[in-house]
């Protein structure tokens, strides 16, 4: 999430600046990752988050991290949702939630972007009841960027709703393709179901009803999708239901942890292919960091009044910054005025 | 599937002997190759397949294949089912197809087990409609073998039918644990339903539901699994629909290819890492071999009145001769009517 960086849109905080709230207190590696990832960020793009956790603890974190706290914006909210937690309960009953906090700074104007490497649910859960939903859309998809031959491709929804219904995936395109085409710059991103055969006549009941609406709209619509296809970069956008988005997701990832274990084990048995594995390594690198989760940092909730990145409970310094980095390009392309304009505008 | 073979079904065809119709015709390298897998199959267990497809090109290519024509039964059935055919239909049209003329011969008690490399709807169709279902079960299921650290695990169904209601996974649960038990000789396999959280309050209502009966069965059910537990070995038999299934059987395929062709193209990148590539073969080659689908042969279709072995469209002679070892065993292990059985004891 590199490349120029020009803001248009409004900010109630700091003019001609994005206003970011990061969960600090979310993730795996808490606050200590998301502090110095914040950072990390700043130290790159001259910018300030506005940290939302525990102040006591943040301080401490800022100044182990090298910054003076005097510098940012600390908001206390220090209780932390959770692996274990109901999402959507702990949402509701938790006003001193991080997340929750988060979510009701964009509500109220304070800020534009939230930026969460917590509980997955409790963050969805904060975007779509405190956020909210942008106007017309009625469900809001979580889009993952894919590593392919070619360019990445956006996979939407991953998770945000198990269940969906054919309109839910002809919106999961539209806002797909604004998405594709104003924060990353593509012209007419081509855009596939993601289905078990590449024949109109494979799929499910909601592929098949999904393909035939797509047709019907302006978008650069290709047909289905399989696995292979999205690997070989065969389509820009691609949607289904968060059930089938999610585990697409979950099986790519541990099929890539399996396959470096496999090799780690195999070169183990094999003593005389470990000079190989060292020469190697630059190449292992590269494949892997493409398949890595940190590259993009974290998969943007498409469809609520505002820029939300989930980023994943493991993440480190640098995913949090690109995380934030995607926030700024977002909130700089005013992503969320454009979908709700362009949702309002397709005929329903 | 080596182990050893030990026979106590009936066949009409030669007492103590498998009868086995190859659909010599189905496949991207047919006739050769499934001609070739049959002659290596006949080379290592001593066994003949009943060979189904156009007999001129059978003769010529057995005798390529270094073997004599006259010792093999040879049945015509020229037509092939091609990849562009819709299933169902042709196999009602097309009386010489290769692929319906196998299934006629298990019908008619002519042989016990089919293998097909063909279009895998057509087996499918083959099987459901002209094989017939096994007493007692409403939904047949594909089921096929994924590596894991451990033993591999039989995920069932990967593609039979696009959809299935929760009582269609219990049956698949049954039939998986019977496949490990009586053909892998796995004592209780744990058996869990495809998901995208281990926690029981996540999945789609059909995951749901489905782990609801689960509970009330007899089996070693426990739980939701994850992709990444999959392949960490946590359970034997994994259950879902078949529109989740192929797709998680195609997401693992096409990443590892995504893998190992990224892992080419970096190495190309880096002139002074190819003496690595070199060095690690071994153990690259035996990293792939884990995750190739010629390891297995291919993929049985349980729950119709015969051994039903559906292979990879691209499989070699390997693969073919893995294929006929796997039906073989099933035979040996009269698993047809075990799963009969069983399928009847259970409560509905």
């Amino acid at each position: 999430m590199s490349g120029t960086w020009t803001f248009s849109g409004d900010t109630t905080l700091k003019k001609g600046r994005p206003a970011i709230a990061l969960d600090v207190m979310g993730g795996d590696r808490a606050p200590l990752a998301t502090l110095e990832g914040a950072v990390r960020w700043h130290q790159s793009s001259g910018l300030y988050a506005t940290l939302v956790g525990d102040v006591a603890l943040m301080k401490r974190g800022l100044l182990k991290a090298g910054a003076n706290p005097d510098d940012w914006t600390l908001i206390d909210a220090p209780d932390v949702i959770g692996m274990a937690d109901h999402p959507v309960q702990t949402i509701r009953s938790e006003p001193r939630a991080s997340i929750r906090r988060c979510a009701e700074l964009i509500k109220s104007g304070e800020a534009q972007a939230l930026v969460s490497m917590g509980n997955t649910g409790a963050a969805l859960a904060a975007g779509v009841l405190i956020v909210g939903r942008a106007d017309g859309v009625e469900r809001p998809g979580l889009a993952a960027m894919i590593p392919t031959h070619k360019e990445p491709a956006l996979v939407i929804d991953v998770g945000a709703n198990a269940e969906a219904r054919p309109e839910h995936l002809r919106d999961f395109a539209l806002m797909g393709t604004l998405y594709k085409q104003h924060q990353l710059g593509q012209s007419e991103p081509r855009v596939a179901v993601l289905s078990i055969g590449e024949e109109s006549s494979k799929g499910s009941p909601l592929t098949l009803a999904a393909a035939k609406l797509l047709t019907a709209t302006p978008l650069n619509f290709v047909g289905n999708i399989e696995p292979g296809g999205i690997f070989s970069g065969d389509a820009d956008v691609i949607v289904c239901d968060g059930f089938t988005g999610n585990l697409f997701l979950k099986s790519i990832e541990a099929t890539a942890e399996f396959a470096f274990s496999s090799l780690r084990s195999a070169v183990k048995q094999r003593p005389f292919t470990i000079p190989g594995l060292a020469l190697m390594y630059p190449a292992l690198r590269a494949v892997r960091s493409r398949t890595a989760y940190d590259q993009y940092g974290g998969v943007p909730l498409l469809g609520v009044n505002g820029i939300v990145i989930i980023g994943h409970g493991r993440s480190n310094a640098l995913a949090v910054s690109n995380a934030l980095d995607a926030a700024a390009d977002a909130v700089g392309h005013d992503l969320v005025k454009k979908i709700t304009e362009d949702m309002g505008n397709i005929a329903k």
